[in-house]
């Protein structure tokens, strides 16, 4: 499976990009940064420290630094710290890692380069596939498919965390995200329905330490700091591990219930970013939603395989 | 306890109100009525029948025709049909039972005249009770308790009807709903999260009709038009009975699992109608939400017991 990564990390999004890195199935083509958990300088140093940690050779692409709606967000530095990976030491990075191209041109480039074959795994902002999709409308057609972790539809009443309607990559860029939705490909969408499932206690993160050797450490000690926000907001004893899910329905759709119909997000007004699923199962349907393709949301998942699957995969 | 049932029959409403006529519990106030189901004249002559159908001595008092959007609204003639009661034979009707008010002036004449003890049960669009929250502010602390059926808030996937993301009561007056969850009284929504769980089948039916005599045989033929609509919509064999459980909630509570929040109305754009609660275990709260009361959703419901209680109590 030919896959693009299209992150910001953050925490989570390292947990996903180790769990990319020791799977056979995938062939990683590239990792393209996007502004979310940190700015666009931040999150591309972290992307390229994160390739020379886990021994990657796909390239680093940066992406924007700035959203399709113009409303300018700041960045969460509650949620993963000032530098976006919890704080850890990050030693200089070598920049040779860096492609020269942009990523949204890049994502262009390797969808014409492998038609039909191209998963893009999308765990930040949606800017840059949105970017791609306007430059070059045909790249809906030629990527495989699009897997994303973001939104919310309310199932165990998880309808937000950035506000009580949005989650955080959609409200971050609702146009973007809501361009995505609208485009004629394949998505699937990992939302915190099923994300919030996902909870790597104390336990669990001292095993990764134990199991997986130098990453495992350093991934339980970017957690230190991600577990305070989660004790903090939520009383909970562990992180949520949202991104790693995404390249776990990539390689195990069947651990998931489904529902299939159209998405539309809100693009302004109090709701602004919530995402909106009409059920595929509904007769008459709704204009808004009717013009579009229906898409695939997670609405429950197998949280113990997951974790089980995750922390094999990353002891390999 | 006393209670005014705000209304626009309707053939659930008209469950409800049966409901409502055969518990000893209640004393019975006043029927206020508004457009949604039907226009106000068909809603107010549904109720004007329903009260000597079923025997009541509550008045009925004319309500709103108009919701406060100043949107028009199609009133839903598939779903009740043209004359709200399921084309239904109704006889001409006394006008004796018709209050010489109107119904946001009773309302807040009852909670003035009852201090502390008054349960407004509102099952159609909330124009009457926003209206009388205007003219008299003091009605919030007045008034015992409000419960409503309406909105959605994405349990078990339900977050629309009328539209993926509204529920026909809310949508059919936004502005008025939103002004009556940012009051300070106790609001408590029983929507489509729970009352799609309360489905009267063709087999139930039946025994109403065979158990309750006229007015449950009354039941069942209304229920044959309304039966063709979830049919047709959701492929369901039988109907939903939403209104009813807004009086089961004032009974029994304890048979709903329930959230605590403030809950907001979206007012304009693709999610008009939609209802969003920030629970309040949230931690740093959102702005929006933060300076509104917190209010009582129903997230699920022992559907078995409602069943069983409300044909057990119209069968009296």
């Amino acid at each position: 499976m030919k896959v693009i990564f299209d992150t910001d990390p953050g925490i989570d999004d390292a947990m996903a990009l180790l769990y990319l890195s020791k799977l056979p199935e995938i062939d990683l083509l590239g990792i393209t940064t996007v502004v979310g958990n940190a700015d666009i300088a931040t999150t591309t140093r972290n992307a390229l420290f994160l390739r020379q940690q886990f021994g990657l050779s796909a390239p680093v692409v940066r992406g924007a630094g700035k959203t399709l709606d113009g409303v300018d967000k700041a960045e969460p530095v509650i949620v993963h710290g000032v530098n976006g990976l919890g704080e850890i030491e990050i030693p200089d990075v070598d920049e040779a890692g860096l492609h020269a191209d942009e990523a949204s041109q890049f994502i262009i480039d390797m969808v014409r380069a492998h038609p039909g074959e191209v998963t893009i795994i999308a765990v930040g902002r949606m800017t840059n596939l949105a970017l791609a999709l306007r430059a070059e409308p045909a790249v809906a057609q030629l990527a495989k498919q699009v897997i994303i972790m973001g939104g919310a539809f309310g199932y165990e009443g998880r309808s937000g965390n950035i506000t009580p309607a949005a989650e955080a990559n959609i409200h971050g860029d609702p146009v973007a995200a809501d361009e995505i939705f609208a485009a004629d490909w394949p998505v699937a969408v990992v939302g915190l329905d099923v994300t919030h499932d996902i909870i790597l206690d104390t336990d669990y993160l001292a095993a990764l330490s134990n199991e997986v050797g130098e990453n495992g450490e350093l991934l339980r000690q970017m957690c230190d700091h991600y577990a305070r926000f989660y004790k903090e907001i939520m009383g909970l004893s562990g992180v949520v591990g949202h991104d790693l899910l995404a390249v776990t329905y990539a390689l195990r759709p069947e651990w998931f219930e489904t529902r299939r119909g159209p998405v539309l997000v809100v693009r302004d007004g109090v709701a602004v970013g919530q995402t909106i699923q009409m059920p595929e199962t509904r007769k008459g349907g709704h204009p808004d939603w009717a013009a579009r393709p229906a898409q695939t949301i997670c609405t429950r998942v197998d949280a113990e395989k997951v974790l089980a699957h995750f922390r094999e995969t990353v002891g390999r």
